[in-house]
């Protein structure tokens, strides 16, 4: 059993990952990641120590009724897994910003989600010849079918053509 | 000599922090903080493993011509520093997002960087007599006087009535 065969099929990522592998609609997807107790409480120490993402009693009395994840944890753990899965690799020349950033849902210690990434847009620089701008959605899910966090980013990244030979420096 | 001396003035963050704390136009600010080339490394091996974040040789080849910090770590270290600051403390009760994330440069090691946070819309629930909802942009600077990254987020916050007693569940 996979807790996300319901998600649609993904677009294998090669060992590189340039301007020209993105299409308007491809889908990308990571590894799904477990999440423990201890996994909450030690990014929470370091980066979000509010008292519901730190301290497991203080949390069950909280609104949330136990421990939740910090949403920035949610949003640095499952990036890493796309990293880790290839994405943008050679190619990613890293990103302006990000849009409409939402946690749906908490995510709680043994909780398991995934990321996907989903082009929206793709278009090449009308200025500088080695590079494109990507804009994806970024959706992260759980084992319980549940959208938890979602965000647009405009991605910078390397055209193929430019990956061979150094890049121009303007 | 403080870097961080033209910066409008704060206005004090006390043992605790209520919906009734903040008014249009208050600014709260945390103490700098310092990034060293360890910290970027450490945080990007976690959660961010792109080149230019993890290794100085590679980045000193890319277009950011040397190691610079993950724009997520960025945002967690320097909200962490708020929240020991007191910001929303006993009044948090989470976000639903961020909007308009935006890294204006980038945070290389050594970098000195502080938090603010600047209310632009404080209202009542309309459902709930237990708390509000209070729109901040928080922005980071460095100590080239440079703004680094901003972004604005609905903070929900505790009524101060709401804290003496057990606050309601529906």
């Amino acid at each position: 059993m996979n807790a996300f065969d319901w998600l649609p099929p993904a677009k294998p990522i090669g060992g590189e990952q340039y301007f020209e592998d993105f299409a308007l609609g491809d889908v990308f997807r990571a590894k799904p990641v477990s999440v423990s107790e201890a996994d909450i409480i030690d990014f929470a120490r370091r980066y979000d120590p509010q008292p519901f993402h730190t301290d497991s009693a203080a949390a069950a009395e909280s609104q949330f009724g136990g421990l939740i994840a910090s949403g920035m944890q949610v949003m640095a753990v499952s990036f890493a897994t796309m990293i880790e899965a290839g994405f943008l690799r050679g190619g990613g020349m890293g990103s302006p910003g990000l849009d409409e950033v939402r946690w749906w849902k908490p995510t709680r210690p043994g909780d398991t989600i995934v990321m996907q990434a989903r082009v929206l847009e793709s278009k090449p620089s009308t200025t500088r010849a080695d590079r494109g701008y990507v804009t994806l959605v970024f959706e992260v899910f759980n084992q319980k079918r549940e959208r938890v966090m979602s965000y647009n980013c405009i991605e910078i990244v390397k055209r193929r053509s430019a990956s061979t030979s150094r890049a121009p420096t303007a």
